[in-house]
């Protein structure tokens, strides 16, 4: 029997779209009825996660766990969520529901498993919040993290893909700063926002690009087929 | 305040997310919190409609009506169908629920009202249901079909297409479908199956296209955004 998975979506509307057409992509289906279901709902008003994890706004994991549960109402087996940054308040979700959370951050970092150094292209508020730090702290690998000029250039561009600027010269600009990474020693960077992945694919580097969305969208795609089994919790 | 739209989706599933992100452009936003929020059941396990259509196979009645009703119990306002073909079943789903059904064809006939003579490609099913011949009775347009060699081929395309063919030999061959029906006397050119508008588009045609996904979309943000109203039933 397929698993139906949820996903709390909306963060931000065109990443969740994006991962659902991965997913689909990653699934092996010939006609409709071979497809997994999606259980969606790409909710843009939950309050920004980059200004809550700096103090300023809103907690949004109340409706973070509101969506979980009404997903689960609705008959998700699992849940997932298409944006990284969404993970420091996994907590928030995982506890709404008896489904469990499959973690964007889990897949990425096991997909780095070959690499002893590597960059991260991520939010302020994701870094802030140590999701990845604390992550790769299990694993002995190095992590590369942009300096503060060059966080301020990846906020102003994650803002701008946000406002729906996806052009070549913002794919350049995410391009440069994910190859400052490789000059500083990564062997591997990961697109640790499902905005960035939106305009940086693997290939543009000069070394390879771990992409969060198509990791957990390769992983929800498993999970469905039944080819990959999830522990509650 | 915001209208939050039901999708019944996965028919196809790569449909779907199309529509989505049509809903998305179509939407005047600067942030997340400036889109709407859509609910969506991706269901690509609905039984096939064109098969029911003509009547051999289960009627996809009873599982789109369900999905409606969880649409409207997780609080959609309003629900779409990004299927031409399924509204030959839209009184099921009417029938189920209290909040209104925006129709597919009702938006795309309305956007045709200047052309005295409307090509129409579409599936076989929706042909054989008259979903699109009903509609068109009350405006006086005379609708263009494809005749029956044609038809083989239009489905031919969309099989193709449900399997993840969009290479631009499909695309060819379905504008060939669409010129055929403006040489038959056709000044515009509905496509009216969401598949077909995956790979055939405005301006490809040497008569508009007039695309069901994006009247459908552009309708639905307008709802959303409060810019159009809806009756119930």
């Amino acid at each position: 029997m397929r698993k139906v998975v949820g996903v709390i979506g909306g963060m931000g509307p065109d990443a969740t779209v994006d991962f659902m057409s991965r997913v689909i992509a990653f699934t092996d289906a010939s006609r409709d009825q071979d497809h997994a279901r999606m259980l969606v709902d790409n909710n843009p008003s939950i309050p920004c996660r980059q200004q809550a994890l700096l103090g300023k706004g809103d907690d949004p994991g109340p409706v973070m766990a509101g969506m979980a549960r009404g997903l689960e109402a609705s008959g998700a087996d699992f849940l997932v969520m298409p944006c990284n940054t969404a993970h420091a308040f996994a907590d928030a979700v995982r506890a709404a529901v008896s489904i469990p959370l499959l973690s964007i951050v889990d897949v990425t970092v096991a997909a780095c498993r070959d690499h002893a150094a590597v960059g991260l292209l991520t939010t302020k508020g994701c870094l802030a919040a140590r999701v990845y730090q604390d992550a790769f702290a299990a694993t002995g690998s190095k992590l590369i993290a942009p300096d503060d000029a060059e966080f301020a250039t990846l906020m102003e561009l994650i803002f701008a893909i946000k406002a729906g600027d996806r052009s070549p010269a913002i794919g350049e600009r995410m391009r440069e700063l994910g190859e400052a990474l490789v000059a500083r020693g990564a062997t591997a960077v990961i697109g640790g926002c499902t905005e960035i992945t939106l305009v940086l694919s693997d290939g543009m580097l000069s070394a390879p690009l771990v992409s969060s969305t198509d990791e957990l969208a390769r992983a929800t795609a498993d999970v469905c087929a039944g080819r990959r089994e999830l522990e509650a919790g």
